[in-house]
């Protein structure tokens, strides 16, 4: 029999369709596509050489003996427009405001052919350092109510460029999905004294089936409501409502936690495709107590298709005790 | 600069990105795969003649000629168990529920490689009136609180069948999303004294620059605040919140809106994959003066990210207007 779990922070409901379920290996690339890519490449607008042709002025980089090792530079395509003033218009049933914002990208490594799993772990902390640091710089901008960090690993998560970079987005407005969970979260507190997030966590630790990795400061763990084979959040111990508060000690903790998980999904699954999001609070928001900030990765190994889509509950075909023992028993 | 629309009903924001703006064209597929298929597949499950070897009992059949030509089947690996009871359970933050309800297959042509764009309008006109007919059943079933009735169509949109055939999924809970739109829409209902989706039918047909198609009770147009190129909804005129409610009349006119949007994606994007999906209103809620039934189709043709998976909002590098043009001026 099926079961139906719900996610407490959401409300959302999952099909956990155990009598579909594959096993883990089955969720491996089908086809190995072991290109060898080459250390540099010339058309490449991220690689070292093509800066100043190919890509705008950057807004932060971190160096390494001498040399960038982290750039981060306005999208070139940006979605929204960095000038420009927040204007909401509003005719009959036309709602909108101006597509203000900031939109850049993290390029992590000076080398094409590299990913996170595979990086020097010293690269990792400074990718997060990087990420803080825009983020606490974007705060500042009084135009922006939320920013959200994210990466597209693969073709199959939206990237068209193979050079190892995550992206940075701010918009002007936040999301109702968000405005919804925090609504929520809020509610939770209210009813119950405590952070919704940290007596997942608790409980989480306490049960211990569905644990991945433990560091200092963070966990990673398969949620009870998986929305998909594999899909996981890596949670701070210590609460805390923004990302931008994050201390040293933590970054380093966190790159520690962040790139052996990204390890057990790169030797247990064969580099599958991924989205990594850090969910963070609006901006204007600070110090709440009733909202945890954390990260999920989702791997994009199955696909969303009309049930999705016209329901927002979602079909796991993956039990996720069982997604957390397969990762967990990866030793790196 | 770029705009940010907010959809009325579920007060989404969506990014529309021109400056990233492709030309429809270039949705084309890239590499046209011109596979031809044959009417008859020895292996395919849904082809005439393999009926009782390999698919279960059927629930519906329509017959054109002496013959079959929509016929619905349980799923072979439902998400869902047909048996058993609703039983909730909590043990601190696992809830969960049964995996019970209906998962059934919606074959809907005994040809194997037809497609709901090419085939006669009489056959259209069967598979909506079946829909109906296994919506109206399954709503006497007293654990079922929803009915979704959506076609996934080639493999980005999720399927690994090809013989054409949609899905109905009845499920024990109202999703999370769906409530919170109902909430909504009964929230603007009380302010307004009308339904959100009378309001935004009658601006549409007012302003006319997103319509794509009408007929006598439908209308096919681009949202305001489309989530993605050409994604797509159609409306009936009739305020009704219950697709178990269309009158034969409306089938017969829903079946050319229906297949005529259709050819206009067929022939002006070449054969897209996409998924449709039937909202409808959770099935112990009746006549409700806030609620009106639509279809919505989601051409596959872009991919959603990491910005989007952590946000909920969404990035439309297409503008909702010339969209509705591209596919107005197709011709069929």
């Amino acid at each position: 029999m099926p079961e139906i779990r719900q996610n407490l922070v959401t409300k959302d409901w999952v099909i956990i369709a155990t009598e579909r379920a594959k096993r883990p290996e089955d969720f491996k690339k089908r086809e190995k596509q072991k290109i060898e890519l080459p250390e540099y490449e010339s058309t490449c607008p991220f690689c070292p050489g093509n800066e100043k042709e190919m890509s705008p002025d950057e807004t932060l980089r971190i160096e390494k003996n001498g040399k960038w090792q982290v750039r981060i530079i306005p999208n070139k395509f940006p979605a929204l427009s960095k000038t420009g003033e927040r204007i909401r218009t509003v005719d009959g049933i036309k709602r909108k405001l101006t597509g203000i914002g900031l939109h850049e990208v993290v390029i992590e490594t000076p080398l094409h052919n590299l990913t996170t799993a595979l990086l020097p772990l010293e690269d990792v902390r400074n990718i997060i350092k990087s990420y803080k640091m825009r983020y606490n710089e974007m705060l500042k901008d009084k135009r922006i109510e939320m920013i959200i960090i994210f990466k597209n690993h693969g073709e199959a998560a939206g990237t068209s460029l193979i050079h190892p970079h995550s992206q940075i987005v701010a918009t002007p407005v936040v999301p109702a999905q968000v405005r919804e969970r925090f609504n929520d979260a809020q509610k939770y507190f209210d009813e119950n004294f405590e952070c919704v997030h940290c007596k997942i966590l608790s409980e989480e630790l306490k049960d211990g089936s569905r644990l991945v990795f433990e560091t200092k400061h963070f966990v990673a763990f398969i949620p009870y409501a998986a929305l998909s084979p594999f899909h996981l959040w890596i949670y701070p111990k210590r609460h805390c409502s923004s990302f931008g508060d994050i201390t040293e000690d933590e970054i380093s903790d966190f790159a520690v936690n962040l790139q052996t998980t990204l390890k057990k999904y790169y030797y247990g699954l064969d580099d599958p495709d991924f989205n990594y999001v850090i969910r963070s609070a609006p901006t204007d928001l600070k110090n709440l107590d009733f909202f945890h900030w954390y990260l999920s990765i989702v791997p994009r190994i199955t696909k969303t298709a009309g049930f999705e889509l016209g329901s927002g509950m979602f079909i796991n075909s993956s039990l996720p005790e069982n997604d957390a023992k397969f990762l967990r028993d990866i030793k790196i």
